[in-house]
């Protein structure tokens, strides 16, 4: 599930609609279904223990839906999203072997996924 | 596109695998294509405009995906996420005539798109 292409770090300001905003962090965004019969809260405690053993990880944040219209939802039921310095820090993750083998864990576990990973513009930051 | 459910908020601390975490933060997570011919610069413009002018949304994020395979990407390119303080300011938010607005401008410019709202647990803070 996790071969990524190794790519330089990319840090750079852009000028957005109204500010200049900073474009630091790198960001490994994962949405997933789970497969029925799967206890989630044991794959979530594997994910965080995974993100706590490997100090690349920045910051992890998760959530399960509560709230979207199915439809616009589209059997998707959980958001994860980690947060790293910069893009070096997400290519030592993913070739990390513990990551490798968490892959294969949370691969057999999902029945569905979507995965993007990005530069993330703070287009508005928190006050 | 827009018509969700009102609903009381719900901040409550949650025992995660290692440590109790703060699930305070209500996010907006939105992944979507867009379609072909559409200037995304504009609809970024629009978005930023959006986020700035409701005080409701506490920070915005945004990134395009430079990293992903296509497989695991399934088509989506770009990531937008919202967070608020509290579910109160993201129905505050969802209801605004603004975000009404944009909604109508959004969704006419994409070709698909998955969207997840839920309460943030926060598992892995910043040092």
């Amino acid at each position: 599930m996790c071969i990524y292409k190794l790519d330089l770090g990319l840090t750079f300001w852009f000028r957005g609609a109204s500010s200049a905003v900073n474009m630091g962090d790198f960001k490994h965004l994962v949405i997933a279904k789970f497969k029925e019969g799967v206890v989630v809260e044991e794959v979530l405690k594997g994910m965080e223990k995974l993100v706590s053993d490997i100090d690349a990880v920045k910051s992890f944040e998760w959530g399960q839906d509560i709230e979207s219209q199915e439809m616009l939802r589209q059997g998707f039921t959980h958001a994860f999203l980690m947060t790293f310095n910069k893009k070096e820090d997400f290519t030592a993750f993913v070739s990390h072997p513990n990551h490798v083998e968490f892959s294969a864990t949370f691969s057999a576990a999902i029945e569905k996924i979507v995965l993007l990973d990005f530069p993330a513009v703070l287009a508005k930051a928190p006050k």
